[in-house]
């Protein structure tokens, strides 16, 4: 395991304690959506943004308990994210992470619900006061996480993708549906540290534009390895959305192609970070990391 | 038409604006989602709950302006939740408010993503700047929405609910069930003035109170609709929750004792409202219309 591997490992660990502290327990007459909520948010992951929400507020000094909330949150809608589009009227899809999605192991009312409850409870969280101490940094969290996860975000861009199918996107159409799909909420990941640490407008631009970028070449990957992996590696179905006729960057430029643009993409977002040197070790492993990564 | 029922026709205009000021153009190629967000959303209904924010911020001073959007942000939260419950893996109901619903005039995909984005975007609005001056007062109803409307609450409620089906409640398990799946949105909503208004505890906990028995009322006068209303009337399939086995009040103690349980609970409601004397006038009228209303 290379060092970066190690610290994505240690992260994910110590925002799965933050998950399993903020989700409640699964008792009472409602138990059943508990349940769903700790299936689906339990169910392993490389943890990506929660490693972009931590290592991004490293480096403004943010406290890692506050740090770890927002990262909680955060994969509180990644999470929900995922439940939804899994389900039968959407991508129809029974494995993730190697097993099955939350409306295979529930049903798909309470895969519904517990979507919908794990998307509210991340604002609960963002909102409380012990994610910090200012309500002004806390009003901002939820605006901007509410921003990059609605109808100009992540739900427009699944929009996108569905109506997308068996149609023929060009490089830029493809490059908006992700921005939107995955890109908002890596944006906001890479953003929160610099709003939990009350940074100046500019640093906090050189981060979302870092994200930009690294988000890009983030999907890009995941398209190159759904395109060669196997289900045994990947844990879910592969050549899927290929074989679906979904528009991806792999698709449309082939794999070589693809495989240079993510590397591309991948130094360009690297070079945002030259206004933060050394304090960007981290940021600049993980971004490595996205591209090489195979699984 | 009744005074009161005037002032609420009034209010619903006033937040039907507010509504369409907020929902973002259905414009882009995101736009599916968009039209779906706004069909859901300007179907018409009562717009009880945005009534009870309205009136509970006049009796604090609170400006008009602040409480429209937090009204027009709950009707965002109470449409989504009606969007996801009448999917065919939930309710399965093909027509609301004498229209079909969401996943009928659009599809399946589109009516839960139209929900997951209406639901973002109320929280969006609570947390902007233009909802309150004071960011804690913002953070508080992001915060009090989020239990009210999650797994605690309405999400809640409307799992004990599907798992009800065909199961003999008893009062007490009616009793609470109701108070998650819609007392928990009116409770905010009432309370909803308080917080805006910052007003003393004691006041925000007699709202709470008052609306704790209204919502119970609310209900068993719904269901007295259902049980004996037309189509016609209600603009849904009529006597279905009856059909399928849902355990209501009705169901249990009979349509005279329910009606007389319903009238019993708005008197005991009004009382909570003794500390706002006059001021409570638009609170105790809508109480009574509630119990009267006969659509």
């Amino acid at each position: 395991m290379t060092a970066v591997e190690s610290l994505v490992r240690m992260n994910a660990a110590a925002v799965e304690d933050k998950l399993r502290h903020l989700l409640p327990a699964a008792e009472g007459p409602e138990a059943r959506v508990l349940e769903a909520m700790a299936y689906a948010t339990l169910a392993g992951g490389k943890r990506l943004r929660p490693f972009l929400v931590t290592a991004s507020s490293e480096m403004f000094g943010v406290a890692r308990e506050c740090a770890l909330r927002v990262a909680a949150a955060v994969e509180m809608v990644h999470t929900y994210s995922l439940v939804h589009d899994d389900l039968p009227c959407m991508d129809d899809d029974a494995l993730r992470r190697g097993k099955p999605t939350t409306h295979t192991a529930f049903d798909e009312a309470t895969a519904v619900l517990a979507g919908d409850a794990l998307l509210t409870l991340a604002f609960e969280v963002l909102a409380e006061a012990e994610t910090h101490s200012d309500p002004e940094v806390r009003c901002e969290l939820v605006r901007t996480l509410a921003a990059a996860g609605g109808c100009h975000g992540m739900v427009g861009g699944q929009m996108i993708d569905l109506e997308a199918e068996n149609q023929n996107l060009d490089v830029g159409a493809i490059t908006r549906l992700q921005q939107l799909k995955t890109g908002g909420l890596i944006a906001f990941s890479c953003e929160a540290g610099a709003i939990l640490g009350k940074a100046p407008r500019q640093l906090r631009h050189a981060l979302h534009a870092y994200a930009h970028d690294l988000g890009l070449a983030f999907q890009i990957a995941d398209d190159l390895l759904d395109h060669e992996g196997s289900t045994e590696k990947l844990g879910k179905s592969v050549g899927k959305d290929g074989g679906r006729g979904k528009a991806t960057m792999v698709a449309l430029l082939g794999t070589e192609r693809a495989r240079t643009q993510a590397e591309m993409l991948a130094r360009q977002a690297a070079a945002h970070l030259e206004p933060f040197a050394d304090k960007a070790a981290a940021l600049r492993a993980v971004t490595d990391f996205v591209v090489t990564r195979d699984r």
